[in-house]
Parts: C-alpha cells; structure tokens; sequence
C-alpha cells in the first residue's frame, strides 16, 4: 500500500518552492507567474485528464490525474490552503452524510 | 493534522457504490452512467475549480478542489484504478528526479 | 452555401431574450442565472466539443460546436458585447498580419 | 456591421494551410501535429475565455473568443467540417423549434 506521506512531503517541498528563485525550477517558476498561470495549468491537465480516458489508456491516465492532482496542489498552496483542506472537507461530507451530500444539492440545469 | 485515511476510506465506498442499484445514490448513478458522464463531471469540477480561484473565494475553493478530486477518484475507480497509482506515480517522480521532472519534458507551444 | 445570417439573426433572438422573463425559456433563464451560469455552460460545452472529437462522431462535433458557438453568443450579449466584435477581431488579424500573427506573441511555457 | 466573410475568408486559408510545410506557420504546424494538439488549444482557449469574463476585461474576452472560434475552425477543418455545417446547425434549430429547441432535450445531473 503507497502511503498518503507524499501528499505531505510534495506539501514541504510547495513551500520551499514556493519562495525559492523562479530560476531554480519549474515549480518556482509557476509559482513567480502567478494565479493567472497556475489556472492554465489547472484547465490543461483536467483536459489531458479527459483525453486520456477517451483513449482507455490507463498507464498515460494515471499520469495525467498525477499532473492534475499535482497543480491543485500549487494552486492551493499559492493561496494559502493545502491538500490538509480539501482532506478535511472530504472527511467532513463523510462524517456528516456520507459522501452522497452532493446528491442533496439543488440541481443546477 | 488530518489523516490522508480519508483517501482510503473513499476508495472503500467507491468499491461498493460501483455495483450498487443506480437509485440507491448520487455515486451509484454516476458509474451506471458510464465513463462519458464522469468525464463531463471532471469538467465541470475543474471550470468550478477556476472561478472559485478567480474569486479569491478560499472557502469556495476548497470544496471545488474537493469535488474535483472527488471525480477523478470515481474516474478512476471507473477504470479499474485508485488514488494508489496516483499516489505512488508522484511519489515515482520524486524519487526519481524531484517533483521538477516535469520541467525536463519536451516544452509543448 | 449557408449564409452567416443566422449569426444576425440570433444576435437579435438574444437581444430580446436577454430582458425576457425567466420562465419563458431556456436562454431567457440562463441569462438570469447571470455570468457564472452562462461560464459554466462554456466550459461544459467545450468539454464535449473535445469528447466527440475525440469519438470521430462528426454529426456529434457539429452540435457541440454549434452548442459551444453559441453559449459563446449568450456570454457575448451578457457582456454587452456581440458576434460582430468576434468577427471584427478575427478580420482584424487577417487584416494586419494574417491568422498567423498569434504565432508571433510570446510563447507561454 | 461586419461582415460575417471573414468566415468565409479563414476557411479558404486553412485550407491552404493544412497541406502546407509545417515550418511555415502556426497554423500549418498544428495541422501537423494533429487533432490531440488542436484539441488541448480549444480546452485552453475555453479556460482562457473563462478567466477573461471573470475579470470582466471585455476587450480580452474578445479576443479569447476570438482564439475559441478559431481554434474550433481548425478542428473542424482537421475533422473535415467547416463553419458551415456549424452555422447550418444553428439555422437548423431556429427552423424547427428555435434556439429554445435546447430546452426540450432531456436534462442531464
């Protein structure tokens, strides 16, 4: 079984990223370009994510929701919050009604 | 510190709503719709995911984080998947080369 | 040859719709639901204008461009805005330096 | 008013374009790369669009819309389409039913 660890050390690593010369990595460099490219980012991996799973390719899938996955993250940290939030709210849809409490949101057309 | 146990926890559900009576939740109806009704929910979360960053809307944000989530890991469930493989490829990738393999790959215009 | 009237036509059709009452149809309705609404729509449309490409379905294509053509429209009217400064901005880089001028803006990594 | 020739204007050029040498434009080069390439510019030009009216800076909306409609013309001439099959999908249900036909189709959660 993989351990959830990596949520915190990529978490750690955000961080010092986060603050580090834009040079240094891509990471640093996203984070230096601001909310405007971390979005992009956001919208092209759920797209590969998409086109992936139109082609029933599971190995490019899993790496595609790795990419998307990944950039929620920067997102996330470039706003203040982490992976712990959207953990937590998880959680709390489960404690409180299962993870069905979606199905008892108005209905949007 | 919230314990990642929850990721695990909804894999357990997912097993179980994946061959439920389509009415007996907002899951179970979701994987009786098939891959093209996920996919478009994938979507949807991430465009979600956008305007609530847009709006500097923190709290917004989290929960579409969590929704997005939420609908890659019923993806992937859907195609015989977990968030195991997509825990274990991030953590691939820093073992490997450091979350900055990704700035290694061929630059896409 | 089909003539681009119908782009007119419609424009009309949305001018009236945009102050009609709610209830009295779908678009009438989406205009009231306001930006957000209209947003989400785009972005769900876009989605499965990439889907059916991706399925070859070309009858399929053609209704997903049509429908992505035209919540366009409705978020073009909702903006105070039209078609014609759509096709003005195209005939505007035709004009200029032809389609290939977006190949001259920087390029974003 | 403008006028909606340059429809027709564009088609004719992507149509030099897409046999063309790839190295001698943007467009040509996207032809090239084929209809996964195309696809990842609408889904980025869909989010694009989408930030654009969420910061309500019309004239970059514009010009968003204006790449969305450009890059669909790609993928519609890449897929063999153009324009007209669009527009005469849109003629087509203002002649039955009206743009509201989309209010009869059975709603999707």
């Amino acid at each position: 079984m993989v351990s959830a660890d990596i949520l915190e050390r990529l978490d750690r690593t955000l961080s010092e990223r986060r603050s580090a010369d834009p040079s240094t990595s891509y990471v640093a460099r996203l984070f230096h370009k601001g909310q405007e490219a971390i979005l992009k980012k956001v919208g092209e991996e759920a797209v590969e994510t998409i086109m992936a799973a139109k082609d029933n390719d599971r190995l490019h899938l899993v790496r595609e929701v790795a990419d998307l996955w990944f950039h929620t993250l920067v997102l996330l940290k470039h706003e203040g919050l982490s992976h712990e939030d959207v953990l937590a709210e998880l959680a709390r849809r489960e404690g409180i009604s299962g993870i069905e409490e979606k199905a008892s949101r108005p209905k949007e057309d």
